[in-house]
């Protein structure tokens, strides 16, 4: 690969000779890692064009990193970086200047720090990988996804999905969501009531900013989601957790004077309760009664595989209060980055101006893919496929449980995709987890999703939604075995 | 198309005959306008399942839908909304209960009400759009990043492409922003201290947040990309707006106590000056002397195609206090929604930790699809094509506008896609931009770009990046007729 001309250049205020700071300016090039042994430089006569220096400084700069071995010259080919030039150092550190900046000072508002899950990237590579919202490739429909994408590159499409849309959305998919998506929730909004989002993580983040402040109260499952929790957190809200039962979050419990109540009615995230209809009922009448609103994450609803689901509480929802965050992350894959908010047009128009000014709009080409991949027919015929090999899964996951005399915590009425497990008493499930990794088999520790200072450690999540059937036994056998 | 039947669903609560609620049900759905003209609905046999009643019922509902007109039937084919059914009302919200929620109340921040400018969707249907900032279809290499992007969705990516991330970037694309992009601006940086972004706004978007409180000062050029303003003002931070001048942003004009500082060197947004070197150092020194940082926005660097461009004020910062914003958008199609972030390794990784948590990472799909793009070359080629094509453009620009006696108020000294325009006095540019739209012409009025209470009015933007060079001089001539 040649080194393009472009990327020398002279510190206008060396103080060494022109020749001596081509030199330099080349040796750090490959001291740093930028230029790689075997590439080619430019040749003197473009070089020294470029940098407005004769052509002699240049070829008398090579040869002098001839000599010393940084270059090669292979005649009239030109000059190469030298297959025995020195390899950059493995910290990568050697040109880039200690700071002058004290960072501690100068970072206004500190972001890291959160109950970041410990995940591996390469969980595909463990045998035994009962990991949570990654996708199953194996279910995946993949011809027909890619069919999507090449028609959404098309010429056709082109024009519009290139563009800036500014805070707009791209029609076709909030279309698609009004008509097909929602109403299977019991659902009716218009455009004006929907906003497509990078994913629910996206949709949660934006109904955060714009409902609360310092001065508001929220209220929060325990456990929930951790990267919900540490969204709410950096409102600076004053923040209750409310502990959930075996039909997920209870009304009684919310504290008074709460102004906003986020919840999972249809897999309470992490426990999978399913909370029951007349509980949804309750609960709108309690944030009715506390002049609140709800923020409802339906973020698994498409995995109702055992029976029918109950109806949104959006759909119960006669007073505009709930608003809805789903997303086809878990559905799709969650690479796509899509999801979307349901709420009334005041709170809708306030998300989109902002999620405006954070990102613009998600980018046109996956909203488009994403529109034709569900008006063709193969998002349902996937998530039929999906539902078939999560119920089977979840047999064969109940079976191996029972063997092994494990025990289930938590299990969602109407599917799902993981069982929330309880360790005996005293385990330390981040030790167990740690220690199963080496083992091949991944499980999800449970102390994240707890709010407090002392989250109880015997718990853990076990999905089946990335296991193939057939190690799911061994798997199981595997956690039972390093329990004792 | 057929109506799924999981989009039926019965209010548990209704007090009406189980077969007056279907009714009502399905009539709901036709004037709300989610089922339409020749839509298919389910069998009787399948409603009745999927409600749980009797069949019966649901014929008779059928039936009595039929007589109103509502339905018709076609004999063994089943059940279809008629022909003759009642078109939904043209404001869609008939069905839509009005909210019971305070939204004034309710509404914790708000974030509309922003200078959001008034520029037209639909810009590729005027004959005469000097429009900024969108990509003009026929200078794009299309073809290439077709195949760029089939290559993506191959077997061979999928996983990796699909999978949640988490906080992390797609490794090839970084490794090419640092060995390729970074250095032709004179910019060393490794993998820790890049951040891929959703575009430049986002990269914005991020720098302030992590930077900005409501105790800290920041300083910005005026006139500014409103956007940009719009960021800071919701930070709450200080903000003090400083005058620009044909150089750019003046050092000593920054007033004491500032701890950011906002600027546009290469081109600056709008008036398209181009910081002369020196200056570049004074900024510096300014900064320095401030202990300030300073966040460089080069969202346009790639077009410089009068002469080599000046080393970006990050290739001469030694101390570490710039933060540096590219984007591809500009250069690619803004619909990408890609940019980048390079700062010292702890700022990045709290915008690593923010950005996580407002979206988690911008889709693999786009990052990846971009990376085999500049890869493979096809950007390089694409920069050089866009930038003869923006040269001549620039030079039928500049003797149209000279030919019609109409004044330049900046332009870049290494290129750019805009020409910054002044107005005899008293011309308001608003009034003047929408009587050229009803001409067919489409300019950008300057407004916005100011801070303060009263804007100069005179001000406009005229830009060359998506307008062919032989529509431009009838394109000019039409905006010196508006203006007399």
């Amino acid at each position: 690969m040649a080194i393009p001309v472009e990327t020398f250049y002279l510190d206008a205020r060396g103080q060494a000779t022109l020749q001596a700071r081509i030199q330099q300016m080349i040796a750090q090039g490959i001291l740093s890692g930028r230029f790689r042994r075997g590439e080619k430089l430019p040749s003197t006569r473009k070089l020294a064009a470029h940098l407005g220096v004769s052509r002699i400084t240049v070829t008398l700069a090579y040869t002098e990193l001839v000599a010393s071995d940084y270059l090669m010259s292979r005649g009239r080919s030109g000059y190469f970086v030298s297959d025995n030039a020195p390899e950059p150092p493995p910290v990568p550190a050697l040109t880039v200047p200690a700071d002058r900046v004290d960072w501690t000072r100068a970072i206004g508002q500190r972001f890291t720090g959160g109950a970041a899950p410990d995940k591996p990237l390469d969980w595909a590579r463990y045998p035994y990988p009962f990991i949570y919202g990654q996708t199953d490739a194996s279910l995946f429909d993949h011809a027909n996804w890619r069919l999507c994408a090449v028609q959404t590159l098309g010429q056709r499409d082109f024009a519009a999905l290139t563009s800036d849309q500014y805070d707009q959305d791209d029609p076709q998919l909030v279309e698609f969501i009004a008509r097909h998506t929602l109403p299977r929730r019991g659902i009716i909004a218009t455009p004006s009531q929907i906003l497509v989002t990078m994913g629910a993580q996206n949709a949660l983040w934006l109904a955060a900013q714009v409902l609360l402040t310092q001065r508001r109260r929220a209220a929060v499952e325990d456990p929930c989601y951790p990267a919900l929790r540490d969204v709410l957190t950096h409102t600076r809200c004053h923040l209750s957790a409310v502990p959930v039962d075996g039909d997920g979050l209870p009304p009684e419990l919310i504290p008074d004077g709460t102004d906003v109540i986020f919840t999972t009615p249809s897999h309470q995230s992490p426990t999978s309760a399913t909370m029951p209809l007349a509980r949804r009922h309750a609960l709108l009448d309690r944030a009715r009664a506390l002049e609140a609103l709800i923020v409802e994450d339906d973020y698994e609803f498409e995995m109702a595989f055992l029976r029918a689901p109950s109806p949104a509480l959006k759909s119960l929802d006669e007073d505009g209060r709930v608003i809805y965050a789903g997303s086809f992350s878990k559905s799709l894959f969650p690479g796509l980055r899509l999801g979307y908010l349901v709420g009334s047009a005041p709170f809708i128009a306030e998300a989109r101006a902002l999620r405006a000014s954070v990102l613009r709009h998600p980018p046109g080409l996956m909203q488009r893919a994403a529109a034709y991949f569900l008006s063709l027919g193969h998002y349902d015929a996937l998530i039929r496929r999906t539902a078939r090999a999560y119920a089977e899964r979840r047999h064969v996951m109940e079976a191996a449980i029972a063997a092994e005399g494990l025990s289930i915590a938590g299990r969602g009425a109407h599917g799902g995709s993981s069982f929330w497990m309880q360790a005996p008493e005293d385990t330390d499930t981040d030790a167990l987890a740690l220690a199963l990794r080496g083992d091949g088999v991944l499980i999800e520790p449970g102390r994240p999703f707890f709010a407090g200072d002392a989250p109880p450690g015997r718990f853990y999540r076990l999905a089946y939604s990335s296991i193939p059937s057939e190690r799911i036994p061994e798997g199981v056998a595997r956690i039972a075995r390093a329990m004792r």
